[in-house]
């Protein structure tokens, strides 16, 4: 049996890791999760699972659970994610938080030497240099779920990372692969929401149609697989198959493969070094392939260049992107103002060489506020 | 500094080895080679390498051999390939011969306890389950140099076989894969001889464009990778960039893809575990699979059901097909003839069931014999 903490349970990978929980009661014990603002779903899932430790959004939801589930220890909000990480029982903790909150739960659980799979991109994205510091020093491993990531970490099974020349991200183009730059001024959330593809949460979905997500995933790897910004690419592939690609230096290439369901990468994570059994045939038939376009996905050359530059930059990006977003899902900026905010506060940004933990969720907070506040007056 | 045997180095394989090698000199010290009758060849190579002992293929060219490389041993013939198994430094032993002549040699070479790199396909079409209980028994190591079992091999690494779902082989449909099966009735040997994406040898490009290729390849996986014949598919792969797939129970797909060229396998078992650095860099932009049509290449089809068989069955379609390729080759049959030789030969085989190396080899000589004998004679 292994022991399951999930952060991020009513979201959208938090409900796949669920299925995936659930399908192999006695490989997997699921001892905490977080919980959203949905209650008909928390309901559900508190229904569906004998958990020890629940953590709610709000303090306002305490009593009225607490009184209808008496076994369990509830408890609330930022501190209650810590109380989850601190929890006594050691396991895998599954952050499947989507944006910057994903951080901080992050660092404590690491502390308390659980091992972690990882759904959230941003704590990496924000502070990869200081998991990677924390990993070693705590001795936890790390697993990722993002798709593109768990193919790579497949593709790279038994191989070693100095035989690797170059690792490439696939990108299927979002919701807006087949519009021109000029055709991006009046689309509408609605349709930015329709992914090709994939079925994901609403930033995550918004963040694949500006590429900022490839841009994340691009610092995501860096940090993951320990390679430096000119040996990860992106290339366009829209059936979505490929998900990762490692070049090795021998002139050989391996792919890595599979159905646009995020259940695969999940139970990947959770069952290493071991796979499960899940009926999910693929049939080839083309698969295409082209350059990535930075002209067109200026979001995704920014990432490369903010990874470059490491310190507090990526961070700032990052707390742009998360408020840009949250502002274009309220309607209340444009698609293309998405990346206006985003350039212009990265450009003005100072920059912090060895940021501290503190640093990182300050300028985050710092930012995504002075964007919030500026535009949510208008 | 890795001692290198090499059978059959002036071929097509055996050239291509000996480039990988050239390019190393301070990683492999060639020991020993086998060469053919080109004699042109046969001076250039021995110009390039200082090598301990030379088999000749005819009794005939070793006094002026001799004469003219007094430092080195010269052997010649069947015999002689024995002597360089035996040869007593320890090393890998590359056996690139083409045909059923490759058979003797690997298993004297494991039974001297020399790792083996094979090319020669042959050898596990014919006794493949001879040659397993051999490596056991002798505990060493047998490495393919086939390009599709080179990526299948690379994509296992570091995988469980209880975790493969399926092993899928491509295949390029060879020089006539644009004919349909009544535009074959005319086609001639220098047409077969032009492959669309590999420069082989001649008789490995007639398999190609009969699939007796294919169909080797697939008992040669069986062998090497211990999976039953339902667990083994080929598909259709117009580009030849794919080489081979590992589907995995859990959904997951590995792909091992590399341009057509031999040297990147070649150097893969040479070098192993290690990679060396090789410039070839692959753009991916379409990569095409459909279906293999069995009615189409009814030789592949054979395969799948001779290899089911098991016994001396494989040995029958080998040694048919080795005769046939030959007739062909020599303008004394037509494309379609080769087929039909080998589908009669096998329909009429006895089955013997567990057959030793001296049924194999009997066998073997028989169906060739007879097989030449009917044909040389109209």
């Amino acid at each position: 049996m292994k022991n399951i903490y999930l952060l991020g349970a009513a979201g959208s990978i938090g409900l796949q890791t669920l299925d995936v929980i659930e399908q192999d009661p006695h490989q997997f014990q699921l001892i905490g999760i977080s919980l959203g603002s949905n209650d008909d779903l928390n309901h559900h899932i508190l229904h569906r699972f004998d958990v020890e430790i629940v953590c709610l959004r709000h303090e306002k939801q305490l009593d009225y659970y607490q009184s209808q589930y008496s076994h369990i220890h509830f408890v609330f909000g930022d501190q209650g994610l810590i109380e989850l990480a601190k929890y006594p029982k050691n396991g895998l903790f599954v952050n499947a938080l989507s944006g910057s909150s994903g951080l901080y739960p992050t660092v404590m659980a690491i502390k308390q030497k659980k091992d972690i799979a990882l759904a959230n991109k941003e704590t990496l994205v924000m502070a990869g240099d200081l998991i990677n510091q924390l990993i070693q020093e705590y001795n936890v491993s790390l697993y990722p779920i993002d798709s593109e990531h768990s193919s790579l970490w497949q593709a790279l099974r038994g191989e070693k990372m100095d035989d690797v020349s170059k690792l490439v991200i696939t990108a299927s183009g979002g919701s807006f692969r087949h519009l021109t730059r000029d055709e991006l001024i009046h689309v509408t959330v609605d349709e930015a929401l329709k992914h090709p593809n994939w079925s994901m949460g609403a930033k995550i979905t918004i963040d694949s149609a500006t590429m900022m997500n490839k841009g994340l995933e691009v610092i995501e790897a860096h940090h993951l697989f320990h390679l430096p910004y000119h040996q990860i690419e992106t290339v366009l592939h829209k059936e979505s198959l490929v998900h990762g690609l490692i070049y090795f230096k021998d002139g050989t290439i391996k792919a890595s493969l599979s159905h646009s369901d995020m259940r695969i990468p999940i139970a990947y994570a959770l069952y290493y070094p071991d796979r499960r059994t899940y009926d999910s045939t693929l049939e080839l038939t083309e698969l295409h392939f082209s350059k990535m376009d930075f002209d067109r996905y200026p979001l995704l050359k920014l990432a490369f260049e903010v990874g470059t530059m490491g310190g507090i930059m990526p961070t700032v990006m990052n707390a742009a992107n998360e408020a840009a977003v949250k502002l274009f899902l309220d309607k209340k900026i444009s698609f293309l103002d998405i990346e206006e905010i985003i350039i212009q506060h990265v450009k003005q940004a100072k920059q912090i060489s060895n940021p501290t933990l503190e640093n990182i969720l300050q300028v985050n907070e710092e930012i995504q506020h002075h964007i919030l506040m500026h535009y949510e007056k208008r």
